[in-house]
């Protein structure tokens, strides 16, 4: 007999023969406002049985594709730095193994562990970044590593328009004027929010290495409300479902990650059956 | 005095004056996910006094027909055989009086009860079916009366090309293959999500009888998320709402269901009131 | 050191200097289904801090602007005559201070004691009214003073063509035939809910003293379930935020009032993020 | 066939031939901190369905007894006059009947109608009142008709030394020395709290006619969370059965009332439940 | 790498190695009341890591003894004959290799599965049961199979008189009249409520095999809100953490189960918490 | 007019005149398991215009103390080295002005920063300490500062025998072991749990300044639900009142903390209500 074993469902694969790497990073020690988003990865697997394998969107069954689910990382609380380091770490053995990592946050700054591994193997990553917020501050509450920060560090690493963001609705008036200058979207950020226009981007990005990090806030509220700071104005799901498949059908990616996806501000369960849905479709357009 | 009465707001006529006969069939038994829908047909009562009986979208009140609201049949639990024998016999009793029955599910499995007391009467029947779910399945966990299997065992009584469903967008690969040969509107059925091109459909139903089975969860889980198992990308309220307005207007409905609303996963009363004004409307186009 | 104060996030302008009031009517005496919204004020403003101050819709900042906030007044509970006594009073002393009254229900009633003070000062006062309800009941079980009724006790001061609804899609059909005499948008009230031509309303009221009063309940219940009577089939977010925008930048508005949200029925926040969003583009709108 | 009955489990005998008439009393107007008492008599009803009609304690069955179940009154919001207009008449009809009324609040401001009616036929009533918080305000925020005030308004009709508190653990100061000089149990109003000794009082009220009413936050909130302003410190639910069988047992009870269960606060139901076996055991102790 | 595998809290040894199996039989179609005990083993293991795996009150530790977690079984829903059967098959190949069955419920009736199995191997089975209900019923709404009817269905395998049933507070008057002659805590189930003398049984069962089966519902409400028919008037924790030492310690128990935990009403996890627990003190407790 | 002012009940004493200062620390960065508790001192405050400013237990009203309340620290998210630095620092400020501190967390670990600056003003502090859980490991997860180690932080600065433990019913078995040799309650903490015999320890610590830190979770999670890491078989409210009764009256009290409420898992209020009147009655044994 064999150990209780829990995966996203689908997701059987053994590791030696997986494409994909799905793994959950269960860090929540930056969110400024509700808590919760730790719980996110052992939430979505769980619900994940209440999902069929099958897209019939894409035509596609998760059945057929090979990914691995390595579960949740073990890491601190607290202090950032070493939580970073070791999602670093992570990443940077997946990608080394000629795998494609999905990562569930936690919280958005998660993406930062992710993002420093990527760029070694990637040094020309581009960004393609979804969320309600601009997280572009240089500081919040004086502290650097913060998810409120989260795509500025990104940016140090990555540098002037390589990143994209759509959606964004909320910020201060320093980040959108910031972003002005160095975001690919950010003379037009809010327009972003409604439009969807994506041709454009897909030439200027080309053949590049392309990293999608999707804050599911980007979402409607009414659409997803289990989430740390809901931003009402967002979008609906079949939205979002189009920019991926628009994005995954189209560019190079190399890597993913959904966060900020906060259990216990979801009394019903629908943002956990909508983040399930969210994955199927990412996973199932990864695939070669 | 009076005992106490609870009906569903403004339907309180006797059965002897009734041309509609509201009742409940609390089983959820076959729920795959998320159990509850028992507590549908008494939590839609208890929450219609928020509800008005005038419908300002039809200029028609409840108070101008007569609808007799049977409670709650006393159904058992566990077994799903004398669940549907129960339900089949109070249909079968409700149509030999010439009354049309509005059902309160419970689950989706409980249709079958009605369809085979339907049949006895209108052996040309056609159904009409609103679900984000196919509920073809042959058999789940070896079970062929099950909630997802429910159309399936409709369709081995009504045959093919007599079963309309809309709104479908989860089921596995299998079911939406068989779809294609066996169901009106299998061949395009996701198009249905959001398409509003209905009729077509009327002119091939022309004046056969109609029983209609709404499976609440065609909404989308933002409008309505107290149900087993949230689809995200489903239908707004007005969607159908018009898809209701439009066949009740044009075909010769004979008998409608209203299922799968679990309560225990209405953490704010929304779907309820949502269930409630759905009801309404039903119940205001169903008069001659 | 000073004192906890705890004011909507951005409001922490001296009483002397402020242009624009902020207060709240915790009282939800008359409420006929949920009761909860005396909480509303208390919960919009500890919520307030997950907001930002800038919106970028309109690139502008609450830290740019005069607002005090003077907390809840303290008011009796059951009977609504001293309640509206106390309302009344308070609305007289910030108007007679030429400032600009911002008030949060509290239920629907409280709008009556801020208009007695209104009307006083501004004798041709336009009311527009955003709300699922019509509210224009003569009476509700016996009693003259109740949320249901609140529009027709505001006509009843400010006489025929004097108010404007939008958004109504509930109510008997005495009020909806009533609203077609005495209502300016009475004759096509359900259209309200979804089109969008405010222009015509421009031009009718022209320079008048206008008081907006919003019914929270007059977004969908997606978009906001924490209401008393959530009535689906309502507004997104930015059809509530386009005619807010719309009005407040073309009309002379002299008081504004945001009412019915419920914190009980907020089980996620999701409604109080909501509110806090639409009252920080109110303010913003405001300033002249 | 029958129309939909609800009434409280085992309680379906005719007005006529009933020793007991049990009814709600919905109203929650002046409560002042977390309203939803108007909720009380529906949900209890509701939920009654999992309790036994058979009590082991007792060992007697609501089959046994004659309970004519009236529902809930129709009771105006706001302004608590009519409110207790209604209930008194009410309880005067039932009483004139020759049967002894049960009601379920409601807020415990409805004691109060119930207690004008019963004084008119027993003048020498003696009131026994379970509460964590003493009601005997002379006023609450400038209003005299208050749930906090209702026990100070009862003694105001039956005067010095007719009422039995137990279970006092909240009040202001004025109260507390107030007790001291008009209520029996005055001078140890806390010491009550925790102590059983009930002996003493049978004797003092001998052969009076005695009405019983409690306010079920005389509960430890461990036991009955869902109430509008719940005290730490209180009764386990054998404590308070124990006195309801002692008092029932040893005078000569003739009226009785359950106030104070608000359901918006009983999440998991555990509130109902035990509310449902409170009113069973006191049924049961009723009968003659 | 290793694929997620989720196990309760220090039960990780492999299956050749483990004295103990520990399993989840998720079924809960007879629940009469709430249902969602099918959740129970799935939250339980998620819930277990904020659990110690020492017990100061044993001074022992999970990680000393040998605890294999199978997980769920994949069970069907609906009929209950079917989920028997796989309970039995499993059950039956857990004691066949000489470990000891734990499983955790889904509701009561999947004791009876066990049971089966158990008498197969152990003839003079003796059963001790934890429960607020007694479940004696012969049959339930004409069903045989429901959890109101398990005890009887395994006092029809096992026999008079070997049955001991403790904590029973609630069921019909004939279950208790027949629980007299029948179960050996027959004559004074009611006191077995709150009394503890447990050294009498002792001497009864000797060295006999014994199953324990722990209905959570044994617990006071306020403990263990998260069940499908609360009881008021339970236990307290340390109540039943007494017995189960007791009768650990001096009984030779050869299987054991955890039923009725339902977490859809478990609305801030402190049943989870209490589960995990008490499930911890058993397993060592079983420890030889 | 004022600006909003939100204190505690009762304490709106200006800072010079107060005898006692209250204040928050919200930070809930290194919560294992749980978090939420960052909320508890708005939560409070908000919630005890519910409680009576008189305490009948000690005849005392906080109208007749001086209380100041200065809100909620301005915390960083993440590293809890800041975090702790400004928690000293407000703590010494308050200290140095002679006044006594009255710290409402966040997490347990906000006590290290409270205790540091106490023992440069009391070197030969004494803490007494209630809690659920040991705390005493040296690291958790890598981490130093964690709430799970926070008493151990505390330990090596005031060393051995001037800790008091109680309550403690959770830890590995390292942590029991290690409290024999340095804690003064350590070889009997499990007994410490029941027992309240307080008066052996009056004598052992005399007249050296007291420091008392009040983990919520030593209550009961039935009384006490909404926290953290909730552990069965804790105490009731009156044992924790009678304990800080007992010493606040023998012993020499120069400070205190209450922490780990969470109000995400505060379903129904009741938890924030306990904690409300535990503060009463400190505040009230505080004064001199």
């Amino acid at each position: 007999m064999n150990k209780n074993i829990e995966t996203f469902i689908g997701c059987d694969a053994e590791y030696a023969e997986a494409d994909i790497v799905l793994f959950g990073a269960p860090y929540d020690g930056t969110t400024s406002n509700k808590p919760g988003a730790r719980f996110a990865g052992k939430t979505i697997r769980a619900e994940s049985f209440g999902l069929e394998t099958y897209s019939p969107y894409l035509d596609r069954d998760l059945e057929d594709i090979k990914v691995f689910d390595g579960g949740e990382l073990e890491l601190p609380f607290g202090d950032p730095v070493p939580v970073l380091d070791k999602i670093y770490s992570y990443t940077k053995k997946v990608i080394s193994g000629n795998k494609l990592p999905v990562m569930l946050g936690g919280e958005h700054l998660v993406t930062l562990g992710a993002v420093r591994a990527m760029v070694e193997k990637y040094p020309d990553l581009v960004i393609i970044h979804f969320d309600a917020h601009a997280d572009l501050r240089d500081e919040y509450l004086g502290q650097k590593l913060s998810h409120a920060c989260v795509i500025r560090r990104c940016w140090e690493i990555v540098g002037d328009n390589r990143i994209y963001s759509f959606g964004i609705r909320s910020g201060t008036r320093e980040e959108f004027e910031w972003a002005k200058e160095h975001i690919c979207s950010g003379k037009y950020l809010l327009e972003k929010v409604e439009s969807l226009d994506s041709l454009k981007e897909y030439k200027m990005i080309g053949k590049a290495p392309v990293y999608i990090t999707i804050d599911l806030d980007v979402l409607d509220p009414s659409v997803f409300p289990a989430t740390g700071t809901p931003e009402a104005g967002g979008w609906q799901f079949s939205t979002l479902r189009g920019y991926i498949k628009d994005y995954c059908g189209a560019l190079n990616i190399v890597g993913v990650d959904l966060v900020e996806y906060s259990p216990p501000y979801d009394s019903n369960g629908v943002s956990a059956a909508t983040a399930c849905k969210i994955l199927r479709e990412l996973l199932l357009l990864l695939r070669k």
